[in-house]
């Protein structure tokens, strides 16, 4: 981006089943810390962007009732949604808006709350990210299904084995187990990933993420204002890939991979200038285990068809070639949607302060990337961060 | 803004109940119209974004369907929502996508389809655009009963009557029977405005936007694609200003006016080095009458208090010293809520090049303004136009 943009604040909630919060209290949780990690307060923000994928709320039109909870009042005029990437939308529309000079300072606000509506409508409504009509309606395709097409195309493909996404599953709740943040904080055992009870085939209830409440903030700030607000250490927003893809899965040219991961990692890697093997460390869209697996492939960490290996080896946990969602990941984290990218950004901003605790990775070249789906990569964005 | 950004095409289907296309199809009518104006094609375009309000139709998330029916899949990252005021957000993402160096050539949607619902869940949708919990469910107050109290303070504060209320309708029926856009193609006469039926007193039927579908849809570029397309009259997008406010309306400081659009309108102005004198021509948020009256003197067409007596005057007409809404307005034309803002700048486009036809007003400044509400103030955006 032309100029430069970074982040100075971020703030998360606790994921996990949130009955006692409503949308805007979660919003606050993140707001009030995020506030607090940039040493700044609400009349400094410019702009507030409130990505929230909705329809699983009373609050049809949540932006402005959350703006004014958090003390944002008449700074928030505007809400995003890219499905399951709409936090990533979120810090797309709020970079611009700093690089285009409309503002300096702006709040992004992620929040999604899910579990007001019981399960099946959650997984209803999340079907219909889609192609309402040819697809959920004509044949029912829940994101279990659809995901369970990309595992056994996978599997035929490349020999991927069901061992190697409980892996993903055991590594999550690995990391998760250290994440305060996480809806799951405990340690699961391969056997137990294995022998949870099938949802649809080859998935597993530990191929999949959880149905959660949550929320993220982040502060971007133009490079202007970092003086002025004493930023000790920015970490820049040095590119942001984005693309989309078909509505309706029966058009794309196969299930192994995510065509918009592809074209959004191109994208995000020509802008930053960088090459996949620069990055230090990275969030990945992992809504299921296998969704993991190809982003391993489709980000470029490793060859087509080896991201099963990468597993087995190790290569994505901490002291690996690329650790990868030593948060939790969605699966052990949470997948709030609106609040996923924005979690991410949270994550990696620490990472790359050294910030991250327990869960820190080693830093050679000071970059890290989050890798944001919608749908079932109907939409993808990467976001290249850079201390 | 820094870089320079083009209007260089403009599209708009018919506005009305459409049972006859689902919400794809009124997007392509617009699309299609804009891409045939601007002479170029589906792949010259970087990025689409869909501006819908939702919540009225069975997709959820259209944003992707809409944009692989009209041709620009893989081109639609982002759909944005900010109420009735929801084109404007998109016209606004998409100008700062190209003023950020992003993207050179933007493709803005705005759509919506209102009537697959009844009116009444409509209505109750639209109530919802505020705070849920604190006035939709406590005190049950829809969009007409919110611009009732409007109404009954302006009348109570400076005297403004029903019959001044009644000449916007008027007025906007005289300008809708030269648009073959429009939901209403007629002309209506005072009386008829006058004994229509009270929704909410002071507001009868004709004071009343109707509910409609439709679509239009914008082409935004960077001045550096301009030669490239061998763009004759471009229409340069001066400055967006927007803001936002209480959900609560409860807590405004008064119902005579709307905070966000005075805040919007000066940021407007401010950015494009304008007074409201120097407007040849606006497009105001006329949801109901007294919004439009409370609009000129928010936008400082007037001093406040004076919108009665401009209608009297007449000078809200063509040949008068501001032509307002001669495309017949959100009243006349109609409100598919994403649409309005777009739709907006359609018009406007058309008459800084001078192809308004009928409806054609003289131009001295060649400066053009639009002026978009969400909610009831809940969000506002004004856009200023120059040729």
């Amino acid at each position: 981006m032309a100029k430069k943009v970074a982040v100075i604040g971020v703030g998360h909630s606790r994921f996990g089943v949130r009955s006692d919060a409503t949308i805007q209290e979660l919003a606050f949780e993140a707001v009030k810390d995020a506030l607090k990690d940039a040493g700044i307060e609400q009349k400094d923000i410019d702009l507030s962007v409130v990505g929230t994928a909705g329809t699983r709320t009373y609050e049809l039109m949540p932006a402005v009732p959350i703006n004014e909870y958090v003390g944002l009042e008449g700074k928030g005029p505007i809400r995003v949604e890219a499905a399951c990437a709409t936090g990533s939308a979120a810090v797309y529309t709020a970079s611009t808006s700093i690089v285009s000079g409309q503002v300096d300072v702006a709040m992004v606000i992620g929040v999604e709350k899910m579990c007001e509506v019981d399960t099946a409508t959650s997984m209803a409504v999340g079907g219909r990210g889609g192609n309402y009509l040819w697809e959920f309606h004509l044949f029912g395709t829940s994101f279990p299904a659809y995901y369970a097409l990309h595992a056994t195309a996978h599997m035929a493909r490349y020999g991927t084995t069901e061992e190697q996404m409980a892996k993903v599953a055991v590594k999550a709740h690995k990391y998760g187990a250290m994440n305060p943040y996480a809806h799951f904080q405990r340690e699961i055992t391969m056997e137990k990933a294995l022998k949870s009870r099938v949802i649809t085939w080859p998935l597993k209830l530990y191929d999949c993420c959880p149905i959660s409440d949550g929320a993220a903030a982040v502060i971007l700030a133009s490079e202007d204002k970092l003086k002025e607000f004493r930023v000790e250490t920015p970490v820049w927003v040095d590119a942001i890939g984005f693309s989309s893809d078909t509505s309706n899965i029966c058009r794309r040219a196969d299930y192994v991979g995510l065509g918009a991961t592809v074209r959004a990692a191109q994208m995000a890697y020509k802008r930053a200038k960088i090459t996949p093997q620069e990055v230090d460390v990275a969030t990945v869209h992992d809504c299921f285990t296998i969704a993991e697996i190809m982003a391993y492939e489709d980000l470029g960490f490793c060859e087509k068809g080896e991201g099963g290996k990468l597993l087995d080896e190790g290569q994505t946990e901490i002291g690996g070639k690329i650790p990868v969602n030593v948060d939790g990941g969605l699966k052990s984290k949470g997948h709030p949607l609106g609040a996923t990218g924005c979690s991410m950004v949270c994550e990696l901003t620490k990472q790359l302060r050294g910030e991250a605790e327990k869960r820190q990775v080693p830093l050679k070249n000071y970059v890290a990337l989050a890798h944001n789906v919608g749908g079932t990569g109907h939409y993808a964005y990467v976001t290249i961060l850079r201390r």
